[in-house]
Parts: structure tokens; sequence; C-alpha cells
């Protein structure tokens, strides 16, 4: 049955077999450096190291010279597979099912960066006398994990060796039910809170010598929870504040409590910076604190702003070549989490477009085989147009 | 130095020195033992066993035939000495520094043990042929632990040996501040509950795939939180709620949790039984709960009501002996926490009166030599007065 399949099924079947779980390459880079050093490609394998963090591998790979410099981001890591037993075949094992290919990273995103790599592998075998600018691959390891040691840091290496990208697209099952269904041109920003109250211990009898902390975090939080924070626009849903996590760790039922910590994720459209958003957010945290009250708010340091692709020709580039296979038109969405995206944005214009995004981190993670094959179509005829605009 | 010492002190010393944290008996009961049988008293040590919980030895001792019978409840179980090395003086030592015993229990109560035993036997020897009715010692290893080998299980023992008894005094400290502050009549009522709110998980970014279960209980929370129960009474401070714990133990920041849950524990006055109370928190939340919250709320069956005690004579010559003795006239107190005279209720008019409570629990646990003379000497003229009414 081998004999077969298309080289993209073939190349995502060889990767799912590769027991990458963050932070271990588990094969999946040195198969991917394999194939793309074979094709002509220059491949560097980089690890960052950094503390309180796993080293990880990276790979980077290009091929051609000059203008205009394009670039596929993906990762070859993936999530857990969770309870083991649940699944109908193994995670990593790669069967081919009732036209539908099986394992841990199917979706997200070995079936991406296996339909690009077959793409490429196309395009570049159709210029035996080389192509007409630059293809590169920005693959890391650190997608799924704490993202340290991965794309960020990839991308440094990548403009020290004197690369400048003009756009990029990451392969991130952007679809939520078909392929063709969505490309995501921006991304909402992202901003984590902290509170804390804190009073004073004691016994439940003796309440008027303790102070307890409990009810000043209610008001503070009841001022934030389902708050409106905009109503959306036509490129971004409203902004939305959940509250995560809210702990005492109080096991002792006659005891007041000393602190309460509470923390909360806003994921934001364009209507607010982290700036703007936090001072926001603090003002309605300090209207609702009953006076007297000690609390405090910090902000995680790892918040991002939301960004949006300006770029219109990559854009339709891409959304007409997925017309041309898929007959489907693509919403360009903003919605979602969020990806590496918001690192590259900072570097060259991005958008991200791949497969249907189901079964993502889920148990039985599948992909239609027919998908895979289509999506580097997508990407084989989007290399054309884009290089001969 | 010891030769100066009262009876009083010395018991306290010799029970000091036993290491009776809970449910170690550590020689405290033996040497209770000793003493009374020495003087007289029959004395029989009664050990109760349970599930899941360590088995405690109790006291019980008794001397004379006929009524009124008057029972001294207490305990010599102490709670651990915490940072041992934060003592001033070894907690098991029980030395005598400026006027003061220190060391655990002293306070919580083997002080009061230790002043109604040296006043028992006064008053015992002062009436060689026989007293004119019956005094017991109801003695338990186990108050301070989870109190099911404790006080319930020797009044059951007690009445199937034929004893009923007509009026008790716990030996609990009972003064904020100077020993004849304030003998508690009564105690507020206790009930925890514990609510929780189930949601749907997922992550922050898809909340309209998730249901996140947070606002639904900070609304929960907030109809209960600081809510005016009552205003108390003449005998009784208004009842009062405290959430003791907010839970959900979520350490993704990027997810939406499924569940949270909260304690509570209400003191309640006489204004309220258990059932009341409860249909009544109950009403506040199901009135707040937003429609389609699946939550629920659900109250230990460990909640006891508040009990007054109605035995004026009791209260009355109890009081006077302290007046006496103190120059003070005691509070009729119905606050603070709750001891086992909620059990001992069940059986006789019970009231509470021992040392000055400052310090227990605490590091450099301590009460004045003079304020154990001064309680035996309380303890004593009560037992005249009591057995000449
Ligand atoms: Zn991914
Ligand atoms: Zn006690």
């Amino acid at each position: 049955m081998t004999d077969t399949l298309s080289p993209a099924v073939q190349i995502c079947r060889d990767l799912i077999r590769c027991p990458s779980v963050t932070p271990a390459e588990g094969g999946a880079l040195s198969t991917l450096e394999n194939l793309l050093a074979g094709a002509g490609f220059d491949v560097s394998r980089v690890t960052f190291t950094d503390e309180d963090t796993p080293d990880v591998e990276n790979l980077f790979a290009t091929i051609g010279t000059g203008k205009p410099h394009f670039v596929f981001a993906g990762h070859t890591d993936v999530v857990p597979v969770g309870d083991e037993a649940a699944w109908t075949h193994g995670p990593f094992d790669g069967t081919i099912a009732d036209g539908m290919l099986h394992g841990r990273g199917t979706a997200d995103m070995k079936g991406g960066v296996a339909a690009f790599a077959a793409a490429a592998l196309d395009y570049v075998k159709a210029h035996p006398d080389g192509i007409p600018g630059q293809i590169s691959f920005l693959i890391t390891g650190d997608e799924e994990g704490p993202a340290i040691n991965g794309t960020v840091k990839l991308l440094e290496w990548a403009k020290e060796q004197g690369h400048e990208f003009d756009a990029c697209i990451v392969g991130e099952p952007t679809n939520p039910d078909a392929l063709g269904d969505a490309i995501k041109v921006g991304r909402r920003g992202s901003l984590t809170g902290t509170i804390k109250v804190n009073g004073t211990q004691g016994h439940v009898a003796y309440q008027h010598l303790a102070d307890n902390p409990v009810p000043g975090m209610l008001k503070l939080l009841s001022a934030v929870s389902e708050v409106e924070l905009d109503k959306g626009n036509e490129r971004f849903q409203p902004s939305n504040l959940e509250i995560t996590t809210v702990d005492v760790g109080n096991t002792a039922t006659n005891v007041i409590p000393a602190h309460v910590m509470a923390k909360f994720n806003i994921r934001f459209n364009d209507q607010w910076s982290v700036k703007s958003l936090s001072e926001h957010v603090t003002k309605l945290l300090s209207d609702a604190a009953p006076e007297g009250l000690d609390w405090s708010i910090e902000y995680a340091k790892e918040a991002t702003d939301s960004f949006l692709t300006h770029d219109e020709a990559l854009i339709q580039t891409l959304s007409n070549s997925i017309k041309t296979v898929t007959g489907r038109t693509p919403e360009l969405s903003t919605g979602g989490g969020t990806s590496d995206a918001r690192f590259i944005k900072n570097y060259c214009a991005v958008v991200e477009f791949g497969l249907v995004g189901q079964t993502m981190h889920k148990v039985d993670e599948h992909v239609a085989v027919a998908d895979i094959e289509q999506l580097a179509d997508i990407y084989f005829r989007f290399l054309q147009d884009y290089f001969q605009a």
C-alpha cells in the first residue's frame, strides 16, 4: 500500500512515527533534514538552551537566493498523547484507515509540515535551473512547550545569518470544519493577570480578630468577570476575559484564611494594546476595591498585542490557491489561540493556513488523507503564483 | 522551690510534663488517676476505637452517691507545639518564671483540670464522712483532635454505667483578658457548607466552546458573603458567615476550568436551627444562581445547633464564687468557638469557666501561677455552695 501514497502523505506518516512530544526531537527533524538536504536545501540544526527549561532542537533549511524570500514556519513537536489506551490506533503508528491518517500531530501540525515539504520539493524539481527567489523552512521543536527555545530564538538566529524574509505562511490547522474554511490573518493579543488579596488569618468563631480576604476578592473579580471590554469590529471578535483560577487552599473549615489568589486571561483585539488594556483592567479593579483592602494586580510579562497582516497580495495569492483547489473562499479570521505567528509578524508579513483542526490535541487525532494531498496542492500553487508575481 | 507551690500548681506542672499531644495519653491520665484514686475516687480508664481515627484513652472518676451529681469536664490532650525552637521555655518543661507557669496546655486546659482536681481533693478532705452528693471527672484525650473517641462516647459510657448528671462545668479557658471576665453559658451553632459549580473545560481562545464555572460561583458567593443573617440578641452576637476557601486549582493560564469549589462556615445564634439556617442559605444561593447554572450545595453532617444553659442557679452559684475570689462579675458569654459543652448539654445543665485563654494554641502558652490558685479557690467555693444549696 505504501507505493500508492502521495509524497505528502508518506512524509506525514514518517513524521507521525517519530514520537516527538515536546521537548523530544524524536527523529522528526532528522527525517525532515534528510528529505530537504537530498533535494538541495542547505539545512541547519540549531539547539537552544535556557535556564529552567529543556534544551530544544530546531531546524532551518533554505534554497535559492535573492528576492522574494518566502518562509514556511511550523513545528514538529506534539502534545502528549493523554490516555494512550483510549486511542483506536497507536498514536505514533501512522495508521491509515477509511481514508484517514491517524496519529498524534497529524493535524497539529506534521500534516502541514509534510504538505509544504512535498510542495517545495515539487516546486524545486520544476525549476532545475534554480528558483526565482528563496524558500526557507523555519521549524521548531518547542511550539507546544514553553516556546522559549524555539521560534523566537530561531528568528534571531536566522537574522544573524543574514536572512530577511518577505512573507511567511504558518502551517497551523486553521480550518474549523473543512479544508479551505479559513486563513488566519491576525491574532488577538493575550494578557494574563494575577490578583492577590491579603487578610488576617483567624478562627471562624472570632471573626472580629481576623480579616477574611475572600469578600474583597469577590468584589474585585465581580468587577471584571463577564465585563464587556468592547464590541469587536470587522476583523476581530470582541475582547474576552476569563477568570482561569481562584485559590485559597484552606483545608480547615474553622479557619478564616489569610490569602486568596486569582488569575485571569484576556484575549483582546486591536482596540487595545497590552498597556491600555492592563491600565483599564487595573482601573476596574481599583474602582471595585473596598476601602482599605490589601490587594495587588500583576500582569505576566509574556503579554502580546494583537496584530493584523496588511500584505493583501500575500492573502490574495493564498486565497486564490485555496479557491482553485477546494472551491472554497476562505474566511479571513483573527479568532482562536496564539501561534508562533505572533513572533514572526515582527520580521515579515505572516498568515496561517493548514489542515482541519477538529481533532488537534485530542485522543484519536487524525486528518483526511485527501486533505493532506489537497493542502500540498494549495501550497504548490501558492509558490508558483507567489514567485511569478 | 517545689515545696512552696500550691497543690493546684503542682498538679498542673506534673500534667504539663506529660507530652499528651492528641491522641497521645503521654502519662497525663495516669497522673490524674493516681491522684484521684489516692483520694478515694473510683477511677475508670476507658479507651475508645473507631474507623479511620486513632484509639483514644479517656478517664472517668467519681466519688460519693446520690443527688446532686456534679461533673467536671475537661481534656488533657493538647495541640502540637508548632515551632519548638521558638519557645522561650521547653513546651513540656513546666518552667515557672516571673510568676508564670509556661508550657503547652497550661491555659487549654491542664490548668483548669489541675485547679478542679485540687479543689475536689480539698472538698473531699473537708468531708471525711462523705460528700453530700456525687462529684465526677469526665476527662477526655480527644478534644483537640477529631473528637470522635472522646466526650461523646464517654458520656454514653457513663450513662450506661448508670450515671445521671445534674450540672457540669467545663474547664476551658473562657476569660479573654483576666480571670473572672466571662462564664460561657451557651455556644453558637456551627454549620459548614460546600458549594460546587461545574462548567465545561476549554481553551481561553475558544471561550464559546467552553463554559467557565467561575462567574456563576462569584454570583453564588456574593449572595452569601457578608450577608446579614440576623442582628443578634441579648444573649447572642449576630450570626456570621465566613467563606473559608475557594478553589479551582488550575495552573494553566490558557485553560478555562471545568470546576470550582467553595466552603463556608456559619456560627449562628438561637434565632436559627441547623435546618432553618441551611434552608435559608440554600434559598439565598438559589435566588442568586444564574439560570442553567450547574451547581450544588452540601452541608456537613457535623453541624450543631446553638444552645443556652437555663440553669440560673448553676450560673449564679459559679458567678458568686468568681465575684468573691476575683472581685469581678463575669460576663455571661455565648461567643467564641465550640467545645465539648455542645455534647454535654444533651445530658445536663452546662457552663464553661477556666483560665485566661490569650496564649492558648500559641507558642509560649502560659498562665499566671496566681490564676491557677485563684481558679482552684473559685472551684472549691463553687462546690461548697453548690452542695449546700
Ligand atoms: Zn500547532
Ligand atoms: Zn480546650
